[in-house]
């Protein structure tokens, strides 16, 4: 182990999250807020900045890092962030248990956007933005972006960080340079998240928050670019206006996707948009997804007319089928409350997830279409045994790898989604009745399979809202200390793909080799 | 594809279904049932005589079958058989509707116990001997019985049927004719099952079915044996006398074992079971899955003392336990009612299954071991990536084949899990409230998406009962027509192992090379 390079360059993170930290500082100075909520950021920043300095002086002897330690580092630079970032909720007193205020900013570098905070009106508005600001933080892969503006590692080695902390299945390369591949897409996510603010700035303001209209439309494009999904008002997107929610819905489809996609249009390239299988996939899934949700809420307002209009019933599948399949988490209605076929359609996106390449979290759309191929390979292998696979994925040849590589990914998701259902099993949480309140009326729901299966779901795939009691107007505050512990390593598994998490707490990776 | 040899197998089959279905008519005779009832077999029995000696006559021109045309045939076996099996329900008007008698028959044959039969009473014995005997069938692999004792074809061609139609990751030859080895394997499958009725017949019997005690004793085991779980009275086990319920619970465990261990025994080499990794991990995991059932009753027994005894709370873990880790179904109390610990355990008993080679249906243990080690061996290649495998698995070298295989089962089976999740969510039936009677009372429960989802798993994984709508003292009588037939499919997809039905309804499976 190289500890003193991992050291180095797990330090340099600490001082950037300082560095990141000045921004809710400001915020807080902006909105004139108590010395408490000052000292709250300024305590973790000069900590950060003297540990992360200090981790600067020795020298590593060799300059290389073995893959292992990429993957272990990756974990840990996650691991060492959330520590840190939960120290303002702690000491302004927002969120006085420590475990909770980790899960929160657990829950917002992943960029899952599950919450424990029973009543959001009692963030400041510096909490307010850290929670957010660190959805997009989370969302750019932070350890990149130290390697690509902090340069001094060897190619090799970032290449390994890269690896474990993108989300998909392939790492591409647009262009030779590595560096100046991720420099782009870095340019391509800031200008997205400022074209969001932009649109969100031409909606009116919300009544009763009319002087907050900036400042929202900031948390939201964070949360949004992300795939985060934190709220800041109570019942999430709901007292957006129409035109914000359809703008949202927009910018979460576009921020699902794989962002190379937006260098093929810069460079003018707009034909093989189409001709990228995962992109054709992704529209045809969003549509069909929204086509179904749409289906089960209308065959419902026959009997129910009252509920919602049928643009109403649009807006909110176009919303919800966006904000789940991207894993963002945003809601504009109760969707727990809907027929069983709308609530089923989001449960399997949320399964799929976005595209490869994209910040949302999920299986991810790649894989499942690398899956399907790899069943129908074997399947045509059985027919004809002299059969050779000639299979392709986005005009590359698929390769028998990847294909396993795949398969095996899959299979420890789905391990891990049973094991984590089964720990969220000894809660004494189970069986107790929780009441809701949202815009479909207040009723009491049981904490029950569907609830510990939704919020396994929704912390692996960095989803957020669940189903039942951790439903989109409800919280993980009611879990214990255990349950939330296990959550959040079960957000961080979801973020960096399983394998960084194991290797970190694998044994072997510590040994002498 | 070689059509006069896969209806020469065909047609065998049919003939000996039409001999098996003389036993449910002379259960009828015995027991004075009316002429209609005895039609009802006698009509499929001629009908099937006919056709199969029919296809009997034309000579195939070659004796061989290729693969594909082994595992098409051997789906098209279970199909044809479920045809046919369904007549006698319909002849005598116990379950009227066609599609009904084929979902009903088709989860016999495939040791589900799905029903949809909402009043078991009206039942005649030879129906319910039919019910409980195609269990029996179903669980030894009808078309494997039929190249056994009536060999005709040469080895390599029933060795794909062999495959085609056995559970498990591996098809292991004890002895190296495999003809005797299958026998070997019957007679053992004949034996526990006499045994079975043995212990069955020391037991009181259960008071208002004084007279039924050795016609109830063929039908449990038969149940058992197959590890299928239909039941034949009110409440399925719960009448059952505790020491009956031990016994079945025992029997149960037994057919969850892999029989080549039972030849092992046989011949004396009883060190060796202990040296099988899979029976090791089933045993461990049958002790840790009924402590952590009995831990949840137990817990909920201080809140509520009268809901059972200290020994009830055991004895129904105990048996809920072997009944759904084998895939089974039976039960002995309204599980659904437990608190969520263990309902959690038992679905993800559900999951696993019992050992490959037995009649339990499920993922199967071995390939969850298999799966686990091949995770271990990606992990270990991403810390030291000269790392070469040398993982073994019941003291053989695991090929990395077979762990590609096993993670592409999974995949496929989760798949196809959360498919037909989504295709039940059509269902009309979905959000309405059902009425249960059982032993924990009168209540009433939503059709939601535990619903869905445990009838899917029930289904894939040759259950039965799952819970919520279809838990034990419910029925799938409530699904539409279209849920029925997609049901009756997955049932078939659980049985074969997903991929002789697929490569039945392949189109490719069809064209001439």
């Amino acid at each position: 182990m190289n500890f003193l390079k991992i050291g180095r360059i797990l330090g340099k993170v600490m001082i950037l999250e300082s560095v990141l930290m000045l921004v809710p500082l400001c915020v807080g100075l902006i909105y004139h807020e108590s010395p408490k909520h000052i000292l709250a950021f300024a305590v973790p920043i000069i900590l950060l900045a003297l540990f992360g300095g200090a981790m600067q002086i020795p020298k590593p002897m060799q300059n290389t890092l073995y893959q292992k330690e990429g993957f272990a580092l990756t974990a840990m630079v996650w691991i060492v962030m959330t520590l840190f970032g939960a120290m303002p909720f702690v000491i302004n007193g927002e969120i006085p248990n420590y475990i909770d205020a980790c899960f929160e900013i657990m829950s917002g570098f992943t960029t899952t956007g599950a919450s424990v905070i029973t009543d959001i009106l009692v963030l400041s508005h510096s909490s307010l933005f850290w929670r957010s600001f660190s959805h997009w933080i989370g969302g750019m892969g932070i350890l990149v972006f130290v390697l690509i503006f902090i340069p001094e590692s060897n190619e090799g080695s970032s290449m390994h960080l890269l690896r474990a902390e993108s989300p998909g299945p392939q790492v591409g390369k647009i262009v030779s340079k590595m560096t100046v591949t991720t420099r782009i897409l870095y340019l391509i996510y800031l200008g997205l998240t400022v074209l969001e603010i932009v649109f969100l700035m031409m909606d009116e303001p919300i009544p009763g928050y009319e002087s907050e209209q900036l400042f929202f439309s900031f948390l939201t494009a964070f949360g949004s670019a992300g795939t985060g999904g934190f709220g800041f008002i109570p019942g999430s997107m709901e007292l957006f206006h129409p035109f914000s929610q359809y703008v949202i819905a927009v910018f979460l489809i576009l921020f699902g996707c794989n962002f190379s996609l937006y260098y093929l249009i810069l460079i003018g390239k707009i034909k093989a948009i189409f001709r990228s299988e995962e992109f054709k996939s992704y529209i045809l899934l969003v549509v069909a997804a929204v086509g179904f949700v749409f289906l089960g809420l209308f065959r419902q307002l026959e009997a129910f007319p009252q509920t919602y209009t049928t643009e109403e019933a649009f807006r909110h599948s176009l919303f919800q089928v966006a904000s789940l399949m991207t894993t963002t988490g945003f809601s504009t209605t109760d969707f727990h409350a809907w027929p069983m076929l709308s609530v089923t359609v989001l449960v399997v996106a949320m399964f799929i997830g976005g595209m490869a390449g994209s910040t949302a979290g999920g299986i991810k759309l790649s894989r499942i279409i690398i899956a399907l191929k790899g069943s129908y390979i074997n399947i045509r292998k059985l027919i004809n045994p002299r059969y050779v696979p000639k299979a392709k994925f986005e005009e590359k040849t698929l390769e028998e790898k990847t294909i396993n590589d795949v398969h095996a990914f899959i299979t420890l998701y789905f391990f891990i989604l049973v094991l984590v259902t089964f720990l969220l099993a000894f809660d004494p949480i189970n069986g107790e009745m929780i009441t809701v309140v949202s815009d479909a009326g207040t009723y009491t729901v049981k904490h029950g399979f569907f609830s510990n299966f939704s919020a396994s779901l929704a912390c692996i795939s960095n989803i957020g809202p669940g189903f039942e009691a951790i439903g989109p107007y409800a919280s993980y505050a009611n879990y214990s200390i255990f349950s939330k512990i296990l959550l959040s390593f079960t957000m961080l598994l979801g973020r960096l793909e399983i394998l960084p998490v194991l290797i970190l707490f694998s044994p072997r990776t510590w040994k002498k080799v």
